[in-house]
């Protein structure tokens, strides 16, 4: 059994410093949230699960990053400013003090990074696996959150940063790629293990993008998301366009196979949207303004479904086209 | 491995119908929520797990309802009207779509109840135990949450229904009290699997209250939580005015140990509440148009801690006072 406060020593040592307004010092049963005039609230919840969406052995930093991000890339893919969030943290029996100063750093230092406060939360012990949900909290000017639903026959398909990096990165992590070059390594775990919240970029994207969603189950199956969402339209992916990272790239090739892999990979939370083909000059405007890269990737045009179109002007097997929970 | 439906599949099958507005069909990865004008949001997170909060065997549609109504009686004892909740499902393997089902008639059931709709949410799959957090949301006229702080000397000590009788339902689920009248085990388990928040009271007593808090770990408990976020103050409960149910005086009696159980005995969900003796009739005034029973059980005089007196006029020990997760 490892050493571990009480529950409410716990929350004033470890987490009431990271509290803010609202929060009335974590000492109160919830908090309270004002939202600026002619705002709406964006809230959004997600769990993270040790050995299902974190491995065991990862750092709590790390864990704390992860948890944190994965909520606040939901928040950016609506393009919303982060205000709060709220921590349910079920602790297993391995997490102590120890464990506990560690990710409490790591949300201080995203909480500075990101420009979020803890507000609440609960805490609880599981028999089970460390199990971590919050509800991220964030504001758009009312009526302006970008939409899963939007996209029309002749948008243009957009992207952010490159895609396949986490799914490689835990490869990495379950020794393979044994050879590659440990800059490449280093770089491609660190997109499993803390992903970039795309938030500039969203927010940058308000009243251009026509649809957006955070690549997390995968890129095709992502769009696909926009895709069923959307009144109708075949979003044809122009395979040779997907960005790779010179890592993804030292990993796996750049073969259709290997883009096909990127694009049914999981896990790198980029954002990926639609926009009018009028609007290329804005979105191109709106990336460099947020210093993300973006890149066209297809277009919107009659029919139904996602195609990922290869080097020989076929469209590649993608399966299910990413991953899902059951 | 039970029958269970894909993500989506389920996601629209079970939980889309209990969507409300600002859920977008649960097709999109945030919600909005839109808070009336002159109000602020409360906010407020309960994890509860299989094992822990709810036994294995309890039905599907009793640990929905659980889960739901202990993160509405914190909306309660903070006064705030209930608007929508976001659903954190993780679950384990023996939850398939039968199990599901039951799971959304009974939040189905007490969202009419309780006028609140789900309105987002995360589902996964843990290997370990099932685990539900929900994150609710309420509204109260802005600076009008009732706070745990707030309590002074003088000040009297409410509690509303009974206490102890989820602590003596737990027993009989545990197979104790088993030549307790069937009407009675009825009543005690109904308290320990469906508590009732107490919405309409929390209301009421707005600008009444000068602190309160749900009872969860325990009268004595929480009773010391108020204490600790009050300036000063002895909190004196006198034990022969702790309300008991003809169900848990045939379980316990009413003897000073009986009551000394029911005050350090968690779950119940009743209101603790403090208020000027000026205001005590509006306190009842309150509990009436609530129509819920309320109970004088104590007051706030000089000095510092929670005080059970007993019937010779000597506090009664109440050990760490209620239930502590760690």
């Amino acid at each position: 059994m490892v050493a571990r406060s009480s529950e409410f020593s716990m929350i004033a040592r470890f987490f009431a410093p990271l509290a803010g307004e609202g929060a009335y010092g974590l000492t109160d049963d919830a908090a309270t949230v004002r939202v600026p005039a002619g705002h709406e609230l964006v809230v959004t919840a997600d769990t993270v699960i040790e050995g299902v969406h974190f491995l065991p052995n990862d750092r709590p930093q790390a864990v704390a990053q992860k948890a944190l991000r994965v909520n606040l890339s939901d928040l950016a893919a609506k393009g919303a400013a982060p205000m709060g969030y709220l921590l349910a943290l079920s602790l297993g029996r391995k997490q102590g003090d120890a464990w506990l100063r560690e990710f409490a750093h790591g949300l201080a230092l995203d909480q500075k990074t990101f420009g979020i406060l803890l507000i609440g939360g609960d805490t609880t012990a599981t028999p089970g696996p460390l199990t971590i949900t919050i509800t991220a909290f964030g504001a758009v000017r009312r009526g302006r959150m970008i939409r899963r639903a939007g996209a029309k026959e002749g948008d243009l398909i957009f992207v952010s940063g490159t895609v396949g990096d986490a799914g490689a990165g835990l490869e990495v992590l379950r020794y393979k790629h044994p050879r590659l070059a440990a800059k490449h390594r280093a770089a491609l775990t660190a997109r499993y293990r803390t992903p970039t919240p795309r938030l500039a970029l969203g927010r940058a994207l308000q009243g251009i993008a026509t649809a957006a969603i955070d690549v997390s189950d995968g890129l095709i199956a992502d769009l696909g998301h926009i895709a069923e969402n959307a009144k109708g339209g075949a979003f044809v992916i122009d395979a040779a366009r997907i960005p790779l990272s010179p890592a993804f790239r030292a990993a796996h090739g750049t073969s259709d196979a290997a883009i096909a892999r990127a694009a049914i990979s999981g896990d790198d939370y980029e954002i990926a949207f639609t926009a009018r083909p009028s609007a290329r000059a804005r979105v191109l405007a709106a990336a460099k303004r947020a210093r993300t890269p973006v890149t066209e990737i297809g277009h919107v045009e009659e029919g139904r479904g996602v195609y990922l179109m290869g080097s020989k002007g076929r469209a590649l097997p993608t399966g299910r086209g990413g991953f899902t929970h059951f």
